[in-house]
């Protein structure tokens, strides 16, 4: 890459739900691009789409994309990126990957900007995008840890089905839809009453592809289970959030659990600190940090809602209290969109500042 | 009241979503009822409803409509409460009540009948029904308090729209048609990419009785702010498991959040033990326990959810596991009708306790 010049961009993944986000906060945040390669799997082969105005054709994905590419976005799942994000570097082009592939590599910067910028030092020609919910975590908590030094992390998150792809956001919407179908609303009426003992199930399976009905329910599993009964997606908070935090021993307790909401991943968060920090000292701590906004004023109902925070690119912060059940305790609710902050924005702000260093 | 005999039962707020519930409970357990009683606001004046197939026309509520009473089920708000509970039980009755109104009054026993049925042994003619989301925790709580003695409880709560009453079962459902109707769904296509950035915002306001839209979201705030910027749910979480438990300083932090879902709460609850207690030994507690359910496979991928627990009695727990981030913690995953266990069933087990004492 040479400095200040547009570059060749491969964007992998493209048509899913990251990769459009991604090629829209490249457009909005005028990245140089000299040239662009929306690649995806041959699933998408044919399929257009456009970027400052332009039509792309989607051309499959092979390591032989990747000549004369300058930096590659990978979001496409950690096996495809374990087999191309190698190719691509050996090409000479720079990997923001978004999987989990290489997130607790030794050899990968594990990187959010505001966070941990000094992680992009040295790297091999691959940068790891943490997951979406360690982001929008670690980018409240490092304004509380650098002044009052983190003890412990409690986290349950409500995640939305964007977490999941495209798919899963298709999955609810066609879940809702067969259940107001179902309950045949005329105009008005008690339906409520009506209501009241009803199932709410819907029938078939044909679009499923969370572990169980999202519409009118909520799942407590994202991702597969493994080690002592937690899911994947609990342990990659736990592990990334050591990582990114640099304090690899930070006791962390996840519990993630999927609701119907489209776009928006909230988490309630419940902090145990070294050194005593009042609410507000955190909320003047949290207002003032890059990338954070501070959305929490009681009286008036105010605090951060997931239809409010999409298509935003910071993270959001509320209902900060004093969490009087131990010492040095505060509880937060923290939301943020997690197409953007939580995967692209933050991988385009990493190819930021790599095509700054001219690295 | 006389022992083994049929009661003259009053229901106070039978048109509701707790008092349609607690009807259906009466008939399903068979309580013995000589006279039926159903009491409203004038608003339901002239409604009727059924019970053991008889039609019933719903009287207004007054402090004579309780003259001859027995047994009166409170569920019509706190204020109907503080005004129609005395007068109830001056004429005799013994009133169980599920509104807020004497949950913290020190003569009025809080009672979940599996937990705490001691506190029965004396009351003066009122007796508190708790909050749904506690009686849903401490029903978790309790056989782990005995093994191994809670130190500390966080919780964070997903609590459907029923727990607000009918009208917020009405909202989620309109909202939901409106955003439906907004899609103009034919059949299929590629909705979800159509839905990358789009704002699933339900214009108006009419029929909005929560603090926000919730379809497609979820809202932090149960009631209204209080001290320390907790809502008043959160606190009556706090304070009622501490009494209910008979542990008067049980440190203990909720965060409740409202979620689209009709009816059932789920509560992600992490608990810190004075003696080591390992999942295993939890699982095997809950599931001896009285009015619980262990639902924990997770390599089958079965834990609780609202939609498989609704119009269930029993009180839902999976996701059992260490939690590694403390000394003696357990993580956990709570589900349980609140409509039924929260509120109706809950009720008529303490009214049972009662007819059978002959109190």
């Amino acid at each position: 890459m040479t400095r200040r010049n547009a570059l060749n961009v491969a964007v992998v993944g493209a048509t899913g739900a990251v990769g459009s986000a991604m090629l829209r906060v490249l457009e909005e945040r005028r990245f140089p691009i000299k040239r662009l390669v929306p690649l995806a799997s041959a699933r998408s082969r044919g399929k257009r789409l456009h970027f400052h105005g332009q039509s792309y054709r989607v051309e499959p994905l092979s390591a032989q994309a990747f000549d004369g590419i300058d930096l590659a976005l990978f979001s496409a799942g950690a096996l495809r990126s374990l087999e191309f994000a190698p190719a691509a570097a050996r090409r000479g082009a720079v990997v923001v990957d978004n999987s989990s592939a290489f997130r607790m590599d030794p050899d990968v910067p594990l990187v959010v900007p505001e966070v941990n910028p000094q992680a992009l030092a040295s790297h091999n020609g691959i940068i790891a995008n943490p997951n979406c919910s360690t982001i929008i975590l670690v980018m409240a908590l490092k304004p509380l840890h650098d002044a009052a030094h983190l003890r412990r992390v409690v986290v349950t998150t409500f995640q939305s089905v964007s977490g999941a792809g495209a798919k899963a956001m298709y999955q609810l919407i066609t879940e809702t839809t067969a259940l107001v179908q179902r309950l045949r609303l005329t105009r008005g009426g008690d339906v409520a009453r009506k209501l009241v003992g009803f199932h709410p199930h819907v029938q078939g399976r044909a679009t499923r592809v969370l572990p169980a009905q999202i519409a009118w329910n909520i799942i407590p599993q994202i991702g597969s289970f493994a080690d002592e009964d937690y899911t994947q997606e609990e342990w990659k908070m736990v592990h990334e959030t050591r990582r990114i935090l640099s304090e690899p021993t930070l006791p962390v307790v996840a519990t993630c659990v999927r609701v119907p909401v489209l776009i928006g991943h909230a988490e309630s968060v419940v902090v145990e600190c070294a050194r005593a920090i009042s609410p507000a000292q955190a909320r003047e701590l949290l207002r003032k940090a890059p990338g954070l906004r501070v959305v929490d004023d009681p009286p008036r109902g105010k605090y951060p809602l997931p239809i409010d925070v999409a298509s935003r690119d910071e993270v959001f912060v509320g209902r900060i209290r004093r969490d009087p059940s131990t010492a040095n305790g505060l509880a937060l609710w923290v939301v943020g969109d997690n197409l953007r902050k939580g995967a692209a924005t933050n991988a385009v702000q990493i190819a930021e500042l790599i095509a700054h260093k001219g690295a």
